[in-house]
């Protein structure tokens, strides 16, 4: 079974969570969409054409309500463009904080695609803390912390890829 | 010569100020990107397998300063989340209207591409008139009316499509 990501971090969560699994370094085409499914499957079918096998692939993205579920799978062009403050700011603008932290795994055995999710709720903050992306801006519902100001321990304890991925788990068996 | 578009309206204005080019319909894959030259580029390696010849790609777009250049090339995403009820009140609430129209029309006649490009600065403003995408809330400027309330001459009169393709006529001479 191949976890494709040039991201080590999410290759140990992967792993911590499913075991039997390796990191496989792909540079797969990303196709323009704002359906996160529409990009993994694109992904899945592109890596099945290296070869007979278990593939996963993931996308985790933030989507802000004040812009009707974008960024998305978009993410890294507004933080490329407007960044974390430029994030922040449009939620306070429109007075809308809300989003939600999704992550979908797409897990191709041979012909069939299935696909997981975990969300996580929470609002758009002024930008507190590092880490990874738009994590300093994700302040998950009950906690203080945005991601940003967190452990690894603290996030992953919270995280919508565990949930996914406990969900691909339980599929597998 | 090929003009690679799924788009009559689009094909017309081009026979119009090239002349011998035809339509050529393809299904290209679309990469994703803020930057149309990457994606102009990824489809015309694209058309290339499919056979020699001279191809033209364009993508037309629009760029808003408030949003540091967004959307840009991933405008369909957002009318499809926001529309352009969303892209104008996003612009309000920023309180920085201003935006640019820009065409960029990439050419290949063999190992080399050039690109070429055409722009009409403008201001978002409340959605008026009809039209294709966001032309309702561009209002090039010196003039009073939308792209969106334009008649077909008066928009094409104001082209930045025809800018960037009179340098390509210039071009291929």
């Amino acid at each position: 079974m191949y976890f494709i990501t040039g991201n080590k971090g999410k290759f140990e969560e992967v792993k911590s969570i499913l075991g039997n699994v390796e990191q496989l370094e792909m540079d797969l085409p990303e196709i323009q969409s704002i359906d996160a499914h529409d990009i993994i499957k694109a992904k899945l079918l592109e890596a099945k054409k290296h070869g007979k096998g278990e593939y996963i692939v993931e996308d985790t993205s933030l989507y802000m309500d004040c812009l009707n579920g974008l960024p998305g799978p978009l993410i890294k062009w507004f933080l490329k463009t407007i960044g974390n403050e430029g994030l922040y700011k449009i939620a306070d603008k429109m007075g809308d904080y809300g989003a939600e932290a999704r992550t979908i795994v797409g897990y191709s055995s041979g012909e069939e695609i299935r696909f997981f999710e975990g969300s996580v709720k929470g609002k758009i903050t002024e930008p507190r803390g590092t880490g990874f992306g738009w994590d300093p801006i994700f302040r998950p519902e009950g906690f203080e912390k945005t991601f940003g100001e967190m452990t690894k321990e603290e996030k992953n304890g919270i995280s919508m890829r565990r949930k996914a991925l406990n969900k691909l788990k339980e599929f597998i068996g």
